[in-house]
């Protein structure tokens, strides 16, 4: 086992996970005062986004899939594995997304677009470099471009 | 603290974390076999990337960065927060990279470009959606790009 400690919490946002339309949707990441200053964040206003790696801690571990399941549960979807889907139910509880960075004043990181409901322990921000985007061509199946058609609608 | 657990390790490429030329790199990442069966990766083929999470796992946690620091110690990059860099020195020790999908053969995911290091304990692998790419213009410093110049480099 490897024991992680969060660094910091999401403030606001969304107070429940639900499928779609978090485009708009705004959070403060407020890291803990009793173990980080600002110079953490130093320089991170130079960035447009920002990778964010949280807990999806109100899932119960009991409810984590470990085989296959229909990504929500759409039977129009085919089985998938745990690993060939984004879905909260996985192993570890982990989400990582990509969102749009407002502003950065003290220990508190606003954001845009993150998939994080209001409390969620966060484990890591790292910068998103374009570098680090896949550098050859990208393919995915017909159910994950449809899962994501309305995942960032703006209400 | 939140406890995560291995749902597998990175088998052969590197043995040393080296800064550069990590494109042509490929190597294996074995899920757990007590843990899981060929199902949790059912569908995964459909993918050309894979996001994996995994853990620095040779980096004394006392050399943890909470501060800032010189992007690879290099005196002509600016001191910057650990937080806007994607070094190693950092809390948790997460590392994040999209590599490219080179085949699934039972509990075993051939990947290629992955700068992780033999023995890397994993702990997620999510499919690449391009919808979880930025949907708006991407920024970054001169430095950020720079450090990426020779990162995926082919020798």
């Amino acid at each position: 086992m490897i024991e992680v400690e969060p660094i910091g919490w999401v403030r606001g946002g969304r107070i429940e996970a639900v499928d779609d339309d978090w485009g708009d949707v705004e959070a403060t990441i407020a890291l803990d005062p009793s173990r980080f200053s600002p110079d953490a964040l130093l320089g991170l206003d130079g960035f447009s986004h920002v990778e964010v790696v949280y807990c999806f801690h109100l899932l119960d571990p009991t409810d984590v899939v470990v085989g296959t399941r229909r990504p929500r549960g759409n039977p129009e979807w085919p089985l998938v594995g745990i690993f060939a889907q984004r879905g909260r139910v996985r192993p570890n509880r982990l989400g990582i997304t990509t969102v749009e960075l407002v502003a950065v004043d003290g220990l508190d990181v606003r954001v845009r677009g993150l998939d994080a409901v209001d409390g969620s322990p966060v484990l890591d921000l790292k910068p998103y470099m374009a570098g680090f985007a896949p550098r050859t061509p990208v393919h995915e199946p017909e159910w994950a471009l449809e899962i994501m058609r309305d995942y960032w609608h703006r209400p």
